[in-house]
């Protein structure tokens, strides 16, 4: 097994998923040494008050300097800059990866910056929640969980295949894909939902809300995520979420004619297409085993 | 207590809400007799084998003919029919009511084609599921949902108390409205989050919502509800949803924009400006124990 050859693993960033990263290691790989970073004095208190990692480095030079996989969890705007600062001081054949929500930058940057005798790989482990910070770190986050690894054609397969082995032990369900069909998928089925649920909350004031019911709740959920980390998210994929926001209104505008021309046919059409595409997704995913 | 004079309910249409409201009514006012109608012999025979109310009539005008409340629970177009069909056999002082998800036109057909000796007011009782029909019937489906009254200048105060009474001991929270303004708050609280819904589900193709997360699952969830119930809804209330869809558009819109100029503040501004308002509903929400 190449995961017997893991000695040490480093988080950069110690947020909610960071934190559960080197807990689920902790307890899956216990022989695996854990280190993590924080550039903030308070985080890494916190951390160590919680005990989230054997080791928490007050300098990430010092982090990087021995570890066999590095692990970006920091906002995806951060990561060209800190390639830049470890770049220099990663050991030959680290591999390093991230756990951003998008993948298309993050690959440019690797590329443009890393060494060639590290590898790079992105990942996208599907798991969070509207909560952050150290403090909601959890040892099974990623238990059940997606986990959507990126290659480009110029990625290093043996390191893709020890990254598959790494989340899989975490326990994610993992596949891979390139960084920009990852960013056209994620921008159509995450990031529309997002700001979906953020105009419809914007679009409504605040006296009216207080009457909202349970399908409004529903709706709208997402938007209650943190808003510098989606602001992050939206900016590294600003193209193709032009592209899903436009699609959507195309499709609003569908549903706006045919009400305002009181268009029976056309109305229940739509909404039959909406239902059953539904019904169509959710039996797959109850196939899947995704949702019980 | 009010409520001791009435004898005999009679139910049109027997839904999910109609034959819910019989068993309602057989499990909190014994000694009302309860008589369901349905246009559909098959609905009619399935109704009996359920035993959801005491007598189901064959004939509409035999079902409300010693009825002290008859309520309408077919869909919302089919009201102006029903009340020329039933006008001339209703009893002297009869209360006629609804349970149609708009207020405005079953007002207006009412006034139009119901004789001054009877009374009706419009009620909402916000209850239901994305399940339909007669085998669905609850006897405890609006235990602890919201009911609004529907009344204009015109309405008879005595049958809205009275009605207020009947939904109270059914366990709805009642709170009374003007039919326009009922149709203007559920055009943006109930109306548009299900046309979001469909939009963002007829936006993405089959393929990619296989890999749709619980966000979208979420998100997406009220478009599940019956094309054609929604269809009722939307073309009687269809003014007031396309300014609804106008505003949620240029809330997009305006998203759109500061994504494609990657203006950061302003992602963040309009994503905090979403999230601070659900954070507001939804601690109002709390404090009503309209959540738990």
């Amino acid at each position: 097994l190449i995961l017997k050859e893991l000695r040490q693993i480093t988080v950069l960033g110690l947020g909610l998923l960071g934190a559960s990263v080197t807990l689920a290691v902790s307890r899956t790989l216990s022989a695996v040494k854990t280190v993590g970073f924080s550039h903030r004095a308070s985080t890494r208190a916190t951390a160590r008050n919680l005990g989230v990692a054997q080791e928490i480095a007050d300098d990430i030079v010092a982090a990087v300097r021995t570890a066999d996989l590095v692990i970006l969890a920091t906002p995806i705007c951060t990561f060209e800059q800190t390639f830049i600062q470890i770049s220099d001081y990663l050991p030959d054949g680290c591999i390093v990866t991230d756990v951003g929500s998008t993948k298309g930058l993050a690959h440019k940057w690797a590329k443009k910056n890393l060494p060639s005798r590290v590898q790079y790989v992105g990942s996208h482990p599907i798991a969070g929640s509207e909560q952050r910070g150290v403090e909601f770190a959890r040892d099974d986050l990623f238990v059940g969980a997606d986990c959507i690894l990126t290659a480009t054609k110029s990625t290093d397969v043996v390191a893709v295949e020890r990254l598959r082995e790494f989340w899989t032990v975490l326990g994610s369900r993992v596949m891979v894909m390139d960084p920009l069909k990852h960013d056209k998928l994620l921008a159509n089925i995450s990031h529309l939902p997002h700001i979906t649920a953020a105009a419809l909350l914007n679009a409504n004031n605040d006296n009216d809300l207080r009457m909202a019911g349970k399908g409004f709740i529903d709706t709208s959920r997402v938007a209650s995520g943190p808003a510098n980390i989606w602001t992050d998210i939206l900016i590294t994929n600003a193209e193709n979420i032009c592209k899903s926001i436009e699609r959507l209104t195309r499709e609003l505008k569908k549903l706006q004619a045919a009400v305002k021309n009181k268009n029976e046919k056309q109305i229940e059409k739509l909404l039959e297409s909406a239902r059953s595409k539904r019904a169509a997704m959710i039996e797959h995913k109850l196939k899947k085993k995704d949702i019980l």
